[in-house]
């Protein structure tokens, strides 16, 4: 759905993006990018990214679609016949392309697009395993590295453009789920809710929903593990029933959580249930340019300890997200990355007790001097039903 | 939802699916073989794949999930901890594991993993970069190359268990196709038809659609050009409207299409439908054993060709299917592997005329000795509405 999906905002963003990709290069003396198919490319030449969906469509070429990208110049982008054809939406003017048929060679159709032997090349995180081999075997003397660090870097910060595009995809996230506590009753499904929050998005604008839609209930009567996020079993009564999902729209996405009440909810879950509310908001005023990814999960993470439910949250805390939705850096244990204004994360905190109760709520928020600024709208006072 | 999903057969199946790997590796002298997380590690551990849908989902030590896999013992899998416990489903027993943590270097983990270095390691199609650079590194000695061909030569050839969930597949296809056909009105818009589609196959028990549900209506007044395989508008009057969808099921893929006309269909269209629906028939008639893939597109095409339509057949006439939407071999102008029995494909002619119309019709064949069984069953005779 080429001009429905619009895989890019305004086209002069393009420009910017590429701009600090290269400056970037010139820091880490990296003579030659290539940027594979996916959310990379969509984000700097405007290219829709590709889904696989449940299962891959493998085709001719296809470890060498993408862009050559070198200090100075246009960017050079090498599509298949077929893809050109059929399966390649850009917004906005196209890049320069090479388009290849299957009579050619992909590995020297890839030889030629470089021109000079670069010094170094980088690949991106959705890069695959034959792009490394066959750039190591066109130039031997050159060493190719992982350029993931960079790309994220740059993608990390978001432009007023990208935010707009995030609240967008959140508010549908928000309003479907407010409007979905009309559907909600024991006897229903979680696979039918699932399939109705689904729909709904679209109908709402969202190209798709951004990944697979979870609901999962958790009480005495349906012991599951917290890593079955979706079942075809009704919803059932005196259960908590946790939502996880995200509308993707304008090539961003959503990711969107709350856990609501089926029945009267004991004490025990009222406690665990506001300790994560509190936990999100002791996440949110630590996400302050310049602290560090690690210290707002562990400032979110001791509400949830000191409320004595430190043992069932074994989530991190959260994730950036933007193109994609889980990006780097992550709110966990270990990333020590230094936060900057304009990074978008989720907060997502989760107390999940096998055959007891979940609870969990998730919103997007972007770091700014006064904290994290919420891009949702939902309530996050506990529902019942 | 890990009890639906049930991404493999018989348990017995993986032995023997293993072993002929092992037999592939021996011949190729390939010491071992790292698998990464995606269809081929369903296909060998019963562990289910990862699917991105819209938004990629990233996470601490991605790279290094997948299995090593020795000419003999045990294949042993690597998992971080926090996708053991929320998203990691396998059918049947566990295959010996190694779960780490995100206090561990995932090089250290991987080192440990090899044991004794190895003197050669292939890697799978889905394999990312990362992990050839990490493997790099870890074995300086050992060359690194990628084993997707031995993977593919396996997993082409289907067993009888293996064509059960691939009929099955196909049957709810067909089946959703007849009921759409209540559907159809001029008025509905083609997302209103995909997302019923979608709905509809995934009540009759399909985990999910296999890839994107299009549908793509061609005409005087639909001047689009096949590469927009969906919209919001309405479908139309006096026009073609193909379907391309297919169900997932049990780890299986579909892979179905058909056109029909809303109104009163040309003698042109007619012919052009005609042709169509011949080319496939001189498609499944090529699918011999030691026949070779394009041999098989080459038999097809000249009728489309003979018809006078050979300038806008301008896709490959179908690939392998099995555990994804399209896997190798293909069936197009350069593929010169030879059929065996029990390979499957789809045989898809087309003929797209923009401002004209489009026809196309697609369905699944296995190959036998007296040429392409349908797995299919909907009937092919034009539709008119």
């Amino acid at each position: 759905m080429s001009a429905d999906r619009a895989a890019t905002l305004a086209r002069s963003e393009l420009g910017a993006r590429l701009a600090r990709v290269r400056e970037e290069m010139k820091k880490e003396r990296l003579d030659a990018l290539f940027v594979g198919h996916g959310a990379d490319l969509e984000y700097l030449l405007g290219v829709d990214r590709r889904i696989h969906y449940f299962g891959a469509t493998h085709f001719f070429g296809e470890w060498a679609v993408g862009a050559v990208i070198r200090a100075d110049g246009d960017p050079l982008l090498l599509v298949p016949r077929h893809m050109a054809e059929f399966h390649f939406d850009v917004s906005g003017d196209p890049p320069k392309m090479r388009v290849f048929t299957e009579m050619e060679d992909p590995k020297v159709v890839m030889r030629e697009a470089f021109g000079v032997a670069p010094s170094s090349i980088g690949v991106n995180l959705d890069a695959p395993a034959e792009l490394v081999l066959a750039l190591q075997d066109l130039f031997p003397k050159t060493p190719v590295s992982l350029a993931a660090d960079l790309l994220a870097r740059v993608r990390a910060v978001k432009s007023e453009a990208e935010l707009d595009a995030m609240r967008e995809a959140c508010h549908i996230a928000d309003t479907v789920f407010d409007e979905s506590l009309e559907q909600v009753r024991p006897e229903l499904t979680e696979f039918d809710l699932a399939a109705w929050i689904v729909k709904r998005m679209k109908e709402l604008g969202a190209v798709d929903q951004s990944f697979d839609t979870a609901i999962f209930a958790m009480g005495a009567q349906e012991s599951r593990p917290a890593s079955e996020r979706l079942s075809r079993r009704p919803l059932g009564h005196d259960i908590s029933v946790s939502y996880d999902f995200g509308a993707a729209l304008a090539g961003y996405c959503s990711d969107f959580g709350r856990t609501i009440y089926i029945g009267k909810p004991s004490a025990r879950f009222r406690a665990a249930h506001d300790a994560v509310v509190g936990s999100q908001a002791a996440g949110a005023a630590a996400l302050q340019p310049g602290a560090r990814a690690c210290d707002v999960d562990a400032a979110a993470r001791k509400v949830i300890a000191d409320a004595g439910f430190g043992d069932h949250f074994r989530h991190r805390l959260g994730h950036a997200i933007g193109k994609d939705v889980h990006e780097a850096p992550y709110l966990d244990v270990v990333d020590t990355t230094p936060l900057k204004a304009g990074m978008t994360f989720t907060i997502e905190p989760s107390i999940f007790i096998t055959g007891e109760f979940g609870t969990r709520i998730e919103d997007v928020y972007v770091v700014t001097g006064n904290g994290g600024v919420r891009l949702n709208k939902a309530r996050n006072e506990l529902v019942t039903v």
